[in-house]
């Protein structure tokens, strides 16, 4: 995170407007694709020049424009040009640091929200930003190692399910239900390693099953801080507050807005399921410390008066009575066996021991 | 839980409106049946298919037909083709983990709510789902081993109270109060136990208590989660939004709703009673262990000088007057037994015995 | 409570609005009385049944009844019939685990409200519920030991203050009013309390005091739940949405939604008194306890050395030169007192004693 | 706060509408005093009762009749029959604890709000009330020995500032205006005594920075119990509801209401700048003495295993090879020596020393 | 912030309106300057009073006028006669401690907001005030060590971004854009610093750590006073609520409102991290301390046994028959070794060691 604000302060005193690419750099090469597919057509080619993508929409058909890679910001500045895309439009997208929103230009909705991504033992976020205007949806990914609407495409070739029977707007709903199921996926992982450490700290409490606690803590206010605001926009799709959204598909969306709210519910559920694994935690532990201390000390208070008696007849004063009676020494070790006998009862009737 | 979220995520990549029973599978057989029943008729058989309900409204009788068990998604389709019900419905029907909620889709109305059912020693919640149409009431219950509306078809084959003699939404308000009633009785049990930890936590704390406020802790919130969104729903049918729903059910509906606002109002007490109880363990607790220590530690205190004392006087030095004092040894005996006494007068006055 | 609750899921499974007293069995018999009374008109007498309670309004006088006890549930079921009271009323009113709300039924108002009463050394409350429609006031008490109206009965047979000269709404706000005034009273008592615990605190903290301070919040968590959804209740009466209040009686209602106002903002002060008391109390006796700790702590590393000192000479190793020294004693005497002296002197100064 | 609460019972029970002074009760003779000003005119005298003042208003000239003393409840009767206020307001204006709280009667306007003063070192309030009516403005003050409105009438004396310039609801604004300056400055007396407790927090922290933490705090609390509710009085006024406020004056109780938020902003500054504190403190406590007590234990371990050995050649066996060694006790020594040493080392390279 | 507020005192007292300078004296002299810009004109210049500026506006251009340093109240003053700011804006202007706030004062709006300045090694604010009316724009800065629009001047002076080419309202909507800009700045210095702490709160954690966190904490929180009253500022002129601002404009401000909820959102973030921090730091320390002294004690129970036993055979009783065995101190030394080596079974047993 370090790394995309310093980035972020880069820009600070450029115009508006202007499209600087912030966030990590992403290794590989820009990729830019297109399909068109209806009813009746399937095309889907790789381009290379923005200006090779259709220019007017196809009313049989839906053209979906998808870019994967940010940081050729040429490329993205004829968006402008050729689409009319608010020069802001185009700023946002290249500053990968943005909150999920939805925003209505009146002829075209622009959707920002955050893909999910495993990378080795930790879950990352990269940004995708969706465009719907008329006949057309881009799509611009932030990252290059990985295609967040493969399956969306595989759904278009082989023409499963309704997408090749609807309207240009369930293309968008499908490309944000995709983003969103991804979540769910996610989520299950982290609510999985939570079970296994309720058990843990049920068991055997460490230091390190705090620290994974703190940890599951931090990676569910990660997924809080992606999913919180997408409630926000999802709500505004399902009251159908834009023309360019049809009924039909507002249905769906309303399923979309169903699964947000889910996951909220899930989330906050974990955020209580883990803060009473550290309430657990650390009274188990602060337990388990009291009464080793607790054990300790009253063994010590058991032997502190047989040590002064000991030290009592090692003495060396001339004229001790006790030394020279024939069973001293026994009457003692008897008197000290009476006393340890009353002191462990004494302790063990008060449930100290 | 780990199960309903496994089996979630084998679900994403599929097209929206794809029925994929989600879910612990309940064993048992699904069963399906129809009520026919109104002022002079009543009727009520178990069938085998979708099929052979009745397609139309019977405008003399009211028609509920009841699914127990999930697992026969083909069944399900038959409800989009027979009664116009949504694909998305039937999808969030088959899929248990939904929170409860309630859709208007013009036509009828879709509900979501959870059931509960003991088992062992806990409980466990089901999905059931009700959509009421003109005329029609589509039960579907998740659970096979538990038949949550056997009240209310006894009701109806005996003709107890105003079910027989109303119109078809006071089904659908008698099957959503029948739940909620089953609400009480849970949360009193739940009730009845915080009590009982309360009475231990003030006698006989120990860390079987803790756990014990834990786990209640843990069901309370259980039940939160069931029955919060349920205010939301509830709401939505006292409000009269719906056209579906007539003006003296509507007073019936209002009812459930101050129900659940009772509810709401029990968890939130008893959240309160679990918090405040953990507050008082805990320094119960804490405040035995210090008094312990603090015992052991004067105890030890006073010994701390008198083990010097006679120590001091085990020395082998050749000349040490005192040693050879006739009435030395009494006279430190007679010492220590004033040091000592001194001692337990200051702890005490300081209160620290 | 657990009583209460126990009570309440009797009655799950039956049909709504059957008629069940649920609650603590009140000793002692139903009584029912009629006051009729106006400008000119003063008429008090006990009735044995509804049917001798008018039927109709009287337009030059106000009629008040009133029923102590609420298990006679067919005396309860007449006034459906004479009054044309809803049947889910009366199951609430009989039902006395009611929250406080109001209702509006067009033609009454119906008003759900709890009153106070002492018992041994806690408070207890009883469902109180009032029904006001045209020319007549219901009121329902659910105790049978102390009637929450004496002082409102008393003011209208020596025609004191304004209630004789006013409408039957004035009579309805009377009886709200002065059940609102009964919480003043009972939160001065332990407003009082909380300032002896908070003397104690300061002075003389025991676990007794934390005990106390934790009874004293449940109390104010018990008036919190009573008195917050008043807040609801008068809110409604005084923005005047119900046409069955008077403009004139509206001004007074304000006056009662101030007091509600102004008791809820005395329980949040209480709270947080309360809260501060535990902190204060907590950090005291920690403090303490800590204090005591070092102290021994410090006394006992100071013998230590000294200990260890004595030990050394009481060696019987056959060549030990100190030990034939003449004053060889003495210096080690000089010594101890030396290291005693400078052992004290580092802990003073370092603010350890 | 015991003394107000127990007067307030002393009422319950009195019809509505009855003033009753209740509150402490103030030493000193209530005084009466009336000025009328304008553009032309200043006249400021002492009446005897409210039959002196002028009955009408002066189309020319600003009325403002000021008591200071609220136990003579006859005078306070006489605005009712003279002025035309309702016995409500007169009760309220009579009662002193009052919440703070603008009631709009139409013909005029009500106002509760409260005055500081400070007592010996700790800050208290006095109920003020505003009535504003075409023409007049009427003030009530609780307390005798402070005139909270001395630098109006300055103003108005020597025509300092626009006030003599203005209508009369300039003055209601301005004796609003100077009673909220007047927070300002207890809030920063408050400020500077916390920055003290911080420096004293960081360099010598004692119980009794604790006790002042506590004490700032509910000094805190009690600003805010008295400020909090204006926020609504002043969005009242700012927001225009009230057609007697002019659209001029309306842009100056802007800025009062400003001043409103920003001494809420303060509150909550300082109430974190006070929790923060605590939490220094009691880290700061616990980590010197955990690390006293780590010192003194580690201490105590090294001398452990020597006294043992001492004790162990102090033993009387009549063969212990050992004893008769030469230099057995100079073999000692240096093993001691070198135990010693290894502990120490061992304990600072676990950093526990 | 003491000395802020004691001079917020100095002017309790006197009439409003006043303008009167409050806040920490800056040191050097106030400037004033003009800058007139378009399409096609440039023009720069300091000018001496506000009499040389222009006094109407210019259609063709934009004209900003900038004072820095507020000391000059005259100054101030001459804004009321010449550009018709009401006498309450320079009062505001002038009280450098307002909270952010957007006033509209129908043919003007006025803004004040907090501008960031890094002062050694903590963060100051400084008060900017803009006002914007038809062809002007007046801003106001507190400080005269840093020019906080100097980005803004060289994009007009080279005639960069669209700022030359826009109307007023885009003037008005960059100077607030560049503010909001610098906060970024230092949030991620914060973010930057925190994440350090993170890592020596893992690897070392210190008291030092502690006072890091809470310094951070209070940094973060200082940044939040200022930055969360800017939401409703930036929210106010999204909307779109004054006709002042042009539709081209309000995109641009929507960004800047974008802006600000992100901020929040880091600030939050940044807060939770902090409460995380803390939280770690202290049960790494308090586990630390635990262990330690566990083990310590540990130590300390297996040696006091073995005096025991040694002091036991130092007793100078005539007849102990042990003493006189032969090998009775070998058997000895191999109890004692017996004996410890079954403590340290039992205690790593029970993972006591």
């Amino acid at each position: 995170m370090a790394q995309h604000r310093r980035k972020r302060s880069h820009k600070s005193g450029l115009p508006p407007g202007t499209v600087v690419h912030i966030g990590e750099a992403m290794p590989g090469k820009v990729t830019l694709s297109t399909t068109i597919y209806g009813e009746k057509k399937h095309l889907e080619k790789a381009v290379k020049s923005v200006e090779e993508c259709p220019r007017l929409p196809d009313p049989e058909n839906t053209i979906w424009i998808d870019i994967q890679g940010l940081s050729d910001t040429e490329m993205l500045h004829k968006f402008e040009e050729r689409y009319g895309v608010h020069a802001l439009v185009l700023e946002d997208i290249a500053n990968t640091v943005q909150r999920p929103k939805i925003e209505d230009y009146g002829t075209y909705l622009f959707l920002v929200l955050r893909g999910l991504r495993k990378h080795v033992n930790r879950v990352e976020s990269e940004q995708i930003s969706l465009i719907y205007k008329d006949g057309f949806v881009f799509s611009f990914q932030e990252g290059l190692s990985k295609d967040h609407f493969s399956g969306i495409r595989e759904r278009i070739r082989f023409a499963r399910g309704k997408l090749v029977h609807q309207k240009t707007d369930y293309l968008f709903y499908s490309l944000l239900d995709s983003i969103v199921d991804g979540y769910f996926e996610m989520l299950e992982v982290i609510g999985e390693r939570i079970e296994e450490v309720e058990k843990e700290a049920e068991t055997n409490p460490s230091l390190k099953t705090l620290n994974e606690i703190h940890s599951l803590n931090r990676q569910v206010l990660f997924m809080r801080k992606i999913i919180w605001p997408m409630r926000e926009v999802t709500a505004y799709l399902e009251r159908g507050e834009s023309d360019l959204i049809t009924d039909n598909t507002r249905i769906f969306l309303r399923d979309v807005h169903d699964h947000v709210i889910q996951l909220i519910d899930m989330i906050e559920t974990y955020r209580e399921m883990l803060s009473g694994l550290s309430d657990i935690y650390l009274s188990t532990i602060s337990n388990r410390t009291n009464e080793i201390m607790r054990f300790l000390t009253v063994v010590g208070t058991i032997f502190i008066p047989l040590t002064f008696l000991t030290s009592l007849y090692g003495m060396n004063f001339q004229y001790m009575p006790e030394l020279s009676w024939k069973s001293g020494y026994f009457i003692l070790l008897g008197f000290m066996a009476v006393l340890t006998g009353g002191m462990i009862y004494y302790f063990s009737k008060k449930k100290w021991l």
